[in-house]
């Protein structure tokens, strides 16, 4: 991150001159697309004033909106992951479950999606063939149509092969909408699978890191958990979220921000698979805020905890789902994590990003 | 275009090689980008066959689904323009206008924008504030809010300052479905302004090129003048287009083709300004094929062309309106036009581009 640059403030006529260090909000920095602090406080400084609008202003993983008499989930999400293909999943398939699974954390199932490409020249067609059949694969997969598209290139050296936006809709049902604004005391905290998976895969795919692993991405549409949670709950859930940029550590500290309520988590219980968690000690990473794109996290009240683990675990996708804590009156807005050796830890949002571009 | 590569074909053991040239086709180059025949075929070979629907298929500005009862389109562009502020306009500006454009080709109005921004590492935060500052100021003049949005941060090197999607929503009337599949013989071809005014505008404000002029882009939301389109001609307006990529020869070019019908254009009819003659003129350009973002062509039938007309120039947008030809039963598929000098000469496709990344 050196895109830090000093002004020179001249003090007219005397020609005194003074370097004045330039923070670095005065550009923008790696760090502002990270899913972190430093990606919040662009949103809420630099974006929301201008955009103002209740809608916005929730941010959720999407919009609701009001269009014709029906209640539409609306979301979008650019994908500029590097490598293009990764073990487990490409740019493609990924910008599918991406948008799918925002729309499914509103608890909406995506009906079309639009796709809008941006092409560095030089790409060569075998790989964006590649890339068009995989995603069209995995829109057939959730059954949603991509029913409008765009495609623009731009010269070498001004773009990194392929950016694809895929933007979503959906039909609500006013009957189910867990919000990141419901979280409430008692809650039980899900995760619908094991964590850290994406953002390792990606890390060994990039030849610079050199690690052997056979860590495959997690990259998967949560559409069909969420019907499963939704049934064994009674419609009773109160939040969805998937942890992607900034991991489950993001994703819980946005909840208990939204819903001004504390989480508490219990180390022991998190389902972190032995070669991410080797991984992550070899590269000095936090497992909780490396990205995921196939797991989703769930608070339902105690009554429902059980039922809800049960049913994640009959589908293939939720067959390490694990209740991980709770939500707790105490510390409103942070998220506390109980350690292995009996201590707590506050679990922060990152300033930054561990691990940038891994979607 | 440089991106033609050479491969060796290898004829085993006797050890002979061939040089055997490559195919634009094995790599993605600018021209793909162009809204010509190029794009055309990468559209038709590369993204259609693996998205195969019928509403991908009919490629309108827009698509049209049915959800929760409502009729509603859907539109999606990505916006890669450089510089990207020039006179009359920013990439922020021309991102809302660009969809919400699209959107009302289709006669209806835009609701609701998503938007995906790509930030290129190092971004002055002046420059994202000002081209934000003029999205919502664009937004907010057609009255569609922007509910969702997304933020990526690539490297330096990896982007172009800034790339932004913008995704829109709105609700079809069913009494006003205009399509480029409806033009009719007989039918008369309306532009609304005079043209060639963006591309050019974009043209004078890269430095390279090195002409003064004070052309300024017409970027502009296009709604208000499909209104009163609307209303002179009691909802009987065939087909809507505005002629952005490649400019009015390929809109038209596209119309002929998707209702296989013929356009006869009378070239000394054409609105062209005289600074955009000239520029065009030193630069060898032919201001058919450079882009606008604040013209539609109208396809009217012929007892509603005066009123549709008259319509049109009540607006500032509309001043420079035109009658400029009108469809016919001979050469379906091809624009004739008649040229000042009294011949006749095909308005074909262009293979490539004229200007790349204008929009």
């Amino acid at each position: 991150m050196s895109t830090d640059t000093a002004s020179v403030a001249s003090f007219g006529a005397v020609g005194l001159t003074c370097p004045t260090p330039v923070s670095i909000h005065d550009r923008i920095v790696l760090g502002h697309g990270s899913g972190g602090k430093l990606s919040a406080q662009l949103f809420r400084e630099r974006i929301l004033p201008h955009f103002q609008n209740e809608v916005l202003q929730r941010q959720e993983d999407g919009a609701v909106v009001a269009l014709g008499g029906a209640q539409i989930v609306l979301s979008t999400d650019t994908f500029v992951v590097q490598p293009l293909e990764f073990p487990g999943g490409d740019i493609g398939s990924l910008a599918v479950h991406g948008t799918v699974n925002d729309i499914a954390m509103m608890g909406a199932r995506a009906a079309h999606l639009t796709v809008g490409f941006v092409i560095e020249e030089g790409l060569p067609t075998v790989v964006l063939d590649r890339i068009v059949s995989s995603m069209a694969a995995a829109a057939r997969a959730v059954n949603v149509t991509i029913v409008a598209g765009d495609t623009k290139v731009v010269e070498r050296g001004k773009g990194d092969g392929l950016f694809i936006n895929t933007t979503g809709i959906g039909l609500l049902d006013p009957a189910f909408t867990p919000s990141a604004h419901r979280a409430a005391v008692g809650d039980v905290i899900l995760l619908s699978g094991a964590i850290g998976r994406h953002g390792m895969a990606i890390m060994a795919a990039r030849e610079a890191i050199g690690f052997d692993t056979t860590i495959t991405s997690d990259t998967a549409a949560l559409w069909p958990l969420v019907e499963l949670l939704r049934c064994a709950t009674d419609s009773n859930v109160h939040v969805l979220r998937d942890p992607t940029r900034g991991g489950v550590a993001s994703a819980l500290n946005e909840i208990a921000a939204m819903s001004r309520t504390g989480m508490l988590l219990d180390e022991p219980s998190l389902p972190i698979p032995g070669d991410v968690m080797a991984a992550c000690e070899m590269l000095g990473l936090d497992p909780m805020y490396v990205a995921n794109e196939g797991v989703l996290v769930a608070l339902v009240p105690p009554e429902y905890a059980a039922l809800a683990l049960t049913a994640l675990r009959t589908h293939p996708l939720g067959v390490d789902a694990a209740s991980i804590g709770r939500v707790v009156a105490e510390h409103p807005g942070l998220v506390v994590m109980k350690t292995h050796v009996g201590g707590t830890r506050i679990v922060d949002l990152l300033p930054g990003d561990q691990l940038p571009r891994i979607c």
